[in-house]
């Protein structure tokens, strides 16, 4: 596909955003003006579709992926206005670049007809990342007007999961023969109308189709046209299975700086390429889903969705902290006579398990990272634990010792702020413990160590803190 | 640089680490076991050494981004055991891959002379990104052996703060003119010994240097040798300016799909190039950053660091913690009177407070990434405030009637119910307002949204929630 769009900064980006704004906004004053006045001055009348031809010619020119992002900062009435006056041939890369709940808002809308022909223009990669989100009578379609090498492939990249590596192969690549000249290989080159984008690299398979080696473009450039492939090609090269997870495919272009690599099966057959786009996706989403989980959003969310939308989105994991913080209240439930006795055990309980919860998820978020990136295995979590009891014993001491001393000097009770120097260091090395431990436990059970780390912590750290303070307050001061 | 160390899958990746901390162990028992035997046995004396020539030739094996990962992967006495068996040609490529702290720990047990010495393998770009974390005297040293082209390109790198667009250049490009034809291009690539890493594309100029357009390698290979370059290059290009902000570059080389961009000034003069492996880089940071901001650490942490070092890097955000948590211990201090009159209020708060801070987080959170990704302008602010108060309102009157109704049973009033039920759809909303006015004024006043966002959010919901709970409590129970 030839990008025969402008690409654009940052700055211009905005600019075409703010101008398709605009437009839109006069759009629905011009339609309700004409509602007005009906009938009564044709040339208002025109004016509308003026300036509806104005947008769809705006829109034109802007690059698939840009039209994604001011489809996505739209609101949705918005968005379905300017959704309508895109070029319905480039529907299909922009549905690809938008985030997967535009994309939901968008599919929404169009029907099957609309679809099939948006889907028409795609490569097998491409239509393997929507068919998820398309209704399965449409991906049926889509099929049947592939070829049969085609169909086969998309059927391939479909059985695998979203996070393997086959659900993101690329077959659009060039595979050469080991004994042929280098020359040879430019002529080959030379018959391609274009070579697959981000060709780095091309193949060199035997006759059965097994990888041999790839040849680097950068080497095949400056190599003598009179060599053989075999003799400049590499033989060790990073390839992929396609069972592997994708974001260790991901982490090994990061390592290694590769802009592609081949998918390659047990029996060395070559199945694919990965290139580097479909991994910064990766890492990026990646990053999304730590932030998402530690926010407490189950995915992306739609910044104009219905509010319907939201609520559904959020409340999973609303529903979990009232569950722990419900929880947590019956801890001081059972503390009522001791609080009854000293009010001041109410107003100081918070700091006790403010800090455990905000300790813990510095612990928490440490560990997590560190398994994922294999940094870390789990027999290391003994020497990593007194590694951070060390820490919570610091710093129970210093910020104990800080609040310890207001609370004595606030209630003037010196036994209260030991009880709080005491309670606060406690439910650090609670903390600390619990970060350790949780993250790898999951891990050792086989389970994703992130998922839930940050409320599991803070469902420990704030019932415990309660637990600990108020147990203490209770044998020591009452 | 060629690649002439193997690259790895995840898999073996994980089996070198264990190897290499096998040898480790190994050393560590050999040696103890010589100095006890000390002089008895000649035999067993040899054993340490050629256990660690083993270990060297483990590590000389392996791509200097793996030795980094297992680097990483080591405790602090571990890994500088290590460190002394790398190859010292490759200890420059080393640092560059490690995380910042890790590199800290390796550059303090190098003198001056190593350092020099390591740094003399790299280009420039590299020596820019590591200039920050070395000794003055390093660097001036390792700048007067450059030859004088390369000092002031890196003069020119350091001179752009490290988040933006000119501290990443790249200078290593492939410059050609307009009036040649694709033959002579090819036959000059020819006298490369090897073309820059990531080289999709060569970059035409004028006779000034002014960028005229690129040339893309696909482009150039299925080209007619005979066609003048003015022919077949793209003249609208996406380049970037040095002042823009890498993260804007990044999103723009995700948007597009890009490997190489070309880094332009005002005069439209080519400086240097950008490469999709830094832009990885740059998202993996940004990812990074969010979570740490959000899970409450100043920045990226070693993972073996000593807990002194531990204790630094998480202070601020605790002493910050702490603070909040003391004023929301007064707010409940000022109510003290009613709880000791009603102690179920003790119990209850925390609920309230809770579910406030986690619906905070998930509002701030949107709102955050939508303003970073620049999907939202702050003037929409009214819009979206709307609709999160809509999804608070929901939130609220489906769990606050949830709560209240277990208030009721618990504790036999209805009326401590109906308040549990108004206390907590007020905080979400007092959530849904702050989530959505702390970023923008941050925004509009130039400031980083993403800083300190849940800090500031679950401060919000703490304190307010206790005031709204107590408040009505006193109000209406007592």
């Amino acid at each position: 596909m030839t990008v025969a769009f402008k690409q654009q900064s940052a700055d211009r980006l905005q600019e075409s955003l703010g101008l398709v704004q605009r437009l839109i906004e006069r759009q629905r004053e011009l339609e309700s003006a004409a509602a007005r006045q009906d009938g009564e001055d044709a040339a208002d009348a025109l004016a509308p579709r003026h300036n509806l031809a104005e947008l769809k010619q705006k829109l034109a020119q802007l690059h698939p992926a840009d039209i994604a992002h001011v489809l996505e900062a739209l609101p949705l009435e918005d968005r379905l206005l300017a959704w309508d006056q895109t070029d319905p041939a480039r529907d299909g890369a922009i549905l690809l670049e938008v985030s997967d709940a535009v994309r939901e808002s968008l599919i929404e809308v169009m029907d099957p007809d609309q679809l099939v022909a948006a889907l028409a223009e795609l490569d097998t990669d491409d239509l393997a990342e929507l068919a998820p989100d398309l209704p399965r009578q449409v991906v049926y379609e889509a099929m049947a007007r592939l070829d049969e090498e085609a169909r086969g492939q998309l059927q391939e990249v479909l059985s695998y999961g979203e996070d393997r590596v086959g659900a993101l192969m690329d077959f659009e690549l060039v595979k050469i023969r080991a004994d042929v000249s280098c020359e040879v290989v430019l002529r080959y080159l030379r018959r391609f109308d274009e070579l697959p984008n981000q060709t780095d690299k091309i193949f060199v398979t035997d006759e059965a189709g097994r990888l041999k080696g790839v040849l680097a473009i950068r080497k095949l450039l400056v190599s003598d046209p009179e060599s053989e492939v075999a003799d400049v090609m590499a033989t060790e090269v990073v390839s992929f299975h396609p069972d592997e997870p994708a974001l260790d495919a991901a982490q090994a272009f990061e390592r290694y700086d590769l802009v592609t690599a081949p998918v390659v099966d047990e029996r060395g057959m070559l199945l694919g390429r990965l290139t580097v786009d479909a991994m910064v996706d990766v890492i990026r989403e990646e990053g999304d889903s730590e932030v998402l989980n530690l926010a407490g959003l189950k995915e992306e969310e739609d910044l104009f969705a219905p509010v319907i939308d939201s609520v559904k989105n959020r409340w999973s994991w609303l529903a979990i902290n009232l569950c722990t913080a419900f929880f947590a209240s019956r801890v001081i439930g059972a503390f009522e006579h001791s609080i009854a006795q000293l009010v001041a055990l109410a107003a100081l309980m918070p700091i006790v398990a403010g800090i455990g919860g905000n300790s813990g998820n510095q612990t928490i978020t440490m560990i997590v990272r560190a398994l994922a990136m294999g940094q870390m295995r789990t027999g290391q979590a003994g020497r990593l634990w007194r590694k951070e009891i060390g820490v919570s014993v610091i710093n129970g001491m210093i910020w104990g010792s800080v609040i310890g001393v207001i609370a004595w000097l606030l209630y003037g009770s010196l036994s209260l702020g030991l009880v709080m120097l005491a309670a606060m260091t406690l439910n650090l090395m609670l903390a600390a413990t619990m970060g350790v431990l949780i993250p790898t436990l999951m891990q050792k059970l086989g389970k994703d160590p992130a998922l839930g780390s940050s409320v599991l912590i803070t469902a420990c750290t704030d019932s415990g803190g309660f637990l600990i303070f108020l147990g203490l307050a209770t044998v020591f001061l009452l």
